[in-house]
């Protein structure tokens, strides 16, 4: 539970925190709702006064879907957003009108393999909405009118957060361990942070945008649609919930000249769309919002953090791009999802502070592989369907977010093996049947996300495994006791912030062995040839995450083919990527254990 | 939009509305808020003060939560609720100790074939509050402390309902054209319906039911199970949500001496379930809820409605049984879904009033069924797992819901063909894709509710098709003119009851052509063989409901095979029942249309 900001509940008359989010944007909004939930203290500033009813950033990727669906936060937005399956290309030349030169699935399954393969429109107050009642139902609140205004480290090692409270007009300071700046392009934390500066390119690509209901004969309003005239520039067609079209209206190339900003008015806008689509009609029933002059840049802070690693900086803070690929909001949020499960280990004391090294290194390669293709597609986007379809071929993994994958490191290390998972890239979707109950789940959806790790082993025949079983459920419970006694210890005293709907999630299901990792089984033994009460303890206790691999072959899937006389082991870090995986002889139980032990030495 | 019970915007002072409820359980809830969906009046009484906390009826069949979808009120159920997908059976006997003797899948696709197949366990609260959100959401309320008292009919036609402000401890009168009795198994309003007397067997069956957090090292803690003992009756298992579970323990036998109620204590019912499970150790963490001494009856109504259809009963005051095999709810809620589109055709004067006669026609028949298998169920119950398992392969598609059947008449026509979906049986689940956004979609769940009939024509080829399609929409558009002018008006004048998040629904896009008729079409043709555009008027304006047959066979599932010569249609009333099926040679599209045109001859 975050302590409130009039200071209840805590001795001095400054009030003090974990970390400190400035921002209720996606990203700021998205860090607190992960902190609260992993049971770190929080205090979340904004300098609006309410909530945003407006917002560019309204694209939701497959693997944002994804993470949502593994918070449990998806269902309204799936129910109420638009989604695009497809995306068309229209272009017209000197001898040709208008027309589709192609169509084609947007996340083709053999190219993306995700389990919600489409984009999600909708609205960018809707996503903060639902994270804003998350937040409520943990326990914490977005503290608005108060903008950041400055941030001293003191000797003492704590930091000194200063705001501006707007209702009284004064400054007010909190002590805190953390700060991280979900501020924005423009983000004021980021000048507190040594060598932070945005690098990169500055174009004089510009775009209009209109979001409003679209009275049209146009056939492909329902699609997203690339559309190239010879005559006005590109055209990009989003649909949106609530029966309106989001257009892209491109006003200058990056080649070309800079717009005029007193020209970008609606009118223009509008009167260059019609243009471009012409001979099609194109009326607005209404017009809901729009955006002049959109001036693409693709830029990256030097550095996230500071070099003590306590001041962050997270989302369009650290790095922008066009809106086009709809990348915002999915990978500010999910620098958020990086950085809050490391916050709330290392602020325990249950992980080296090094930990938060790995969050720069990670998230800024993630942003320079963003900027890199976004400059492409932006190009690809003026060239017209070839470079277009050839661009989104190349980077559908990455667009979709599926493919955002980090380098070895700390945190992802190379195993002794290739095939299925690796190490740096996400948890692959599989459906599996859960033992206990005999639900179909989702393997990678099927664990709450409380910030632990988790490690999945892959035995094809239990009976046949069970030495590996007893050797490994053994050797870790060793290797791995002491950071588990010191984590039931933290999550004693500091417990996680559980949301009235936890009642339903049962979270107490996934952490009967560690408060750090849950363990899992995946066997393709049948369901008739094995009882729990058969398995290793730590098994027994992880009864609900023991999985039958007889839907779709999981084992397959994550593993490459397993042979009878082998296991697979699979470590997965709190955010979903893959730490560590390799195969071992059924003999090597207390090795592969060993091994797994390895892997947590960033715990103290 | 419910009037409210003030009178305000009434003429006289006495207040009027089209339909009074009696009751807010399931069925009355269900009936009420299809009711303001489809924009009939309707005042809804409950003598209790507030929500219900507590219920018997807490398990959801296949087929209710596709009708839950169907309404778009189910994500959080199904979110929340537990759900049992298997079921075992145990046995004792006096040469063997409790063992299990089997373990199946519930709801066997070959058998069932449900897009949900499982029994979804939520409380009955939670299943209230959503449809109370639902109510509330269109206008409407429960209007609470209101028992019902009396209902008088005045030559003049409209009934007076008497009921108890229990606020102001007066008498109320509220005049209305329809009255409904959801008011439970001792209806007050039944008894303002002649010859509406129970008939049927009581029994000495008795069971006492515990909702708890159990502690156990019984395997089988979370599937359905059910238990025989020897020493000690029956027992069955259920899963719940919140990690609760309920059992349902035997007191006495069908045949067995009647249990005194003063012996039915949570104690007795304890030492009963811990003597029937013994080895297994079986302790109470906590019990949140509790039954004795259930008795077991099956009963029927011989009447749901007075002669002149103007006094209903549905749910719990029309039928009665056990609650072993989880119907309840279920039906009691089916029942109120089967009255409410024909209440509403009716009282806006566009179908005959004989229709309401159907009601009950078709709803008896479907609670008649329910006891004779219900009266099989509990014997089978007893007689240990051979004859269980028969009674429920026998049985698993009604108690699915999805084989609950009705028999030919005025809305359930037999056409001229067999095989695939047949008159008076439900759409079978099948996933499409929409044509105009791509978006793969259930066909049986894709058109929201709204009070209308559907129309699906299945061409293999749209565009050898094209001579069927023009003929039949020119004919279909001319035999249902006038019902739909009539019912342009009628909505004109009252329109459905919206809720903000039809928003995001769209329901306007399933009215183009009428408000009576949602008109689609389900083709083989791949999407670049064919425009919109080059389909006739009808089917241009119904593009929402266009639909390619290119996932899993949609077509051979509803019509069976179709050749290329041929085209299928299908008559589908608002509740998703088939109402016609049949198929024609390519050069009948007119004859189609005029057979489409026979159908709504109860329309007035």
């Amino acid at each position: 539970m975050a302590p409130s900001a009039d200071n209840e509940g805590f001795p001095t008359t400054v009030p003090t925190t974990t970390v400190v989010v400035v921002g209720a944007g996606p990203s700021g909004l998205m860090l607190a709702s992960n902190l609260l939930r992993y049971g770190t203290r929080v205090i979340l500033l904004d300098d609006r006064p309410d909530r945003t009813t407006t917002g560019k950033a309204d694209g939701l990727q497959p693997k944002t879907i994804e993470t949502l669906k593994q918070l449990r936060l998806a269902d309204e937005l799936i129910r109420n957003g638009a989604k695009v399956h497809d995306i068309s290309f229209w272009d017209s030349t000197p001898t040709h009108p208008l027309r589709r030169t192609g169509r084609q699935l947007h996340y083709p399954d053999h190219l993306v393999g995700a389990s919600d393969p489409y984009i999600l429109l909708a609205h960018q107050g809707m996503l903060e909405d639902v994270l804003i009642d998350d937040i409520e139902a943990r326990g914490g609140r977005v503290q608005r009118n108060s903008p950041f205004v400055s941030v001293n480290k003191p000797p003492s090692g704590e930091l000194e957060v200063v705001y501006e409270d707007i209702s009284t007009k004064s400054k007010k300071t909190i002590h805190t361990k953390y700060l991280v700046g979900c501020d924005g392009a423009r983000s004021k934390v980021r000048t507190f942070i040594p060598d932070a500066q945005l690098e990169g390119e500055m174009t004089n690509a510009s775009w209009g945008v209109l979001d409003g209901v679209i009275d049209t004969d146009f056939p492909d309003l329902w699609s997203k649609v690339a559309v190239r005239s010879h005559t006005a520039g590109s055209i990009l067609w989003i649909p949106r919930e609530r029966g309106m079209t989001r257009l892209y209206v491109e006003l200058s190339s990056t080649d070309g000249e800079k717009v005029d900003r007193a020209k970008a008015t609606p009118e223009y806008v509008i009167a260059r769309a019609r243009e471009a689509m012409s001979p099609f009609r194109l009326e607005w029933k209404s017009i809901v919002e729009w955006f002049g002059n959109y001036v693409v840049g693709q830029r990256v802070a030097r550095n996230f953090s500071d070099p003590e690693n306590q001041i962050f900086i997270a989302g369009d803070a650290g790095h922008c791009h066009s809106a086009l690929a709809a990348q915002g909001a999915n990978t500010s949020m999910h620098d958020s999802f990086n950085l809050a499960w490391k916050l709330n280990l290392v602020s325990r004391g249950l992980a080296h502070p090094s930990l938060l090294s790995s969050y720069g290194e990670e998230r800024r390669k993630i942003a320079n592989d963003l900027i890199a293709f976004d400059a492409e597609h932006v190009a690809a986007f003026e060239k017209g369907e070839a470079a277009l379809a050839r661009n989104f071929d190349e980077n559908i993994r990455f667009i979709s977010g599926v493919g955002a994958e980090y380098t070895p490191g700390l945190l992802t290390k190379s195993g002794k093996r290739s095939g299925g998972v690796k190490a740096g890239s996400l948890m692959l979707p599989a459906k599996v049947t859960r033992y206990i109950d005999a639900n179909p789940v989702d393997v990678q959806l099927d664990v709450p996300m409380l910030g632990q790790f988790r490690v999945y082993l892959f035995v094809p025949d239990v009976n046949a495994g069970k030495g590996f079983l007893d050797g490994f459920c053994e050797g870790v419970s060793t290797a791995l006791r002491e950071i588990g006694e010191k984590a039931a210890e933290s999550y004693a005293e500091g417990p996680r912030g559980l949301a009235e709907s936890d009642e339903y999630v049962q979270p107490d299901r996934y952490t009967t062995m560690s408060q750090v990792v849950t363990y899992g089984l995946v066997t393709q033994s049948s369901k008739s040839t094995f009882e729990l009460a058969d398995l290793p303890e730590v098994l027994q206790r992880s009864r609900w995450t023991v999985y039958l691999d007889d839907v779709e072959g999981c084992t397959a899937k994550w593993m490459g083919q397993l042979e009878e006389q082998q296991a697979g082991v699979v470590v997965v870090r709190p955010d979903g990527y893959i730490g560590q995986t390799a195969t071992w002889t059924l003999p090597e139980g207390a090795a592969a254990a060993q091994w797994v032990g390895e892997y947590f030495t960033f715990c103290t």
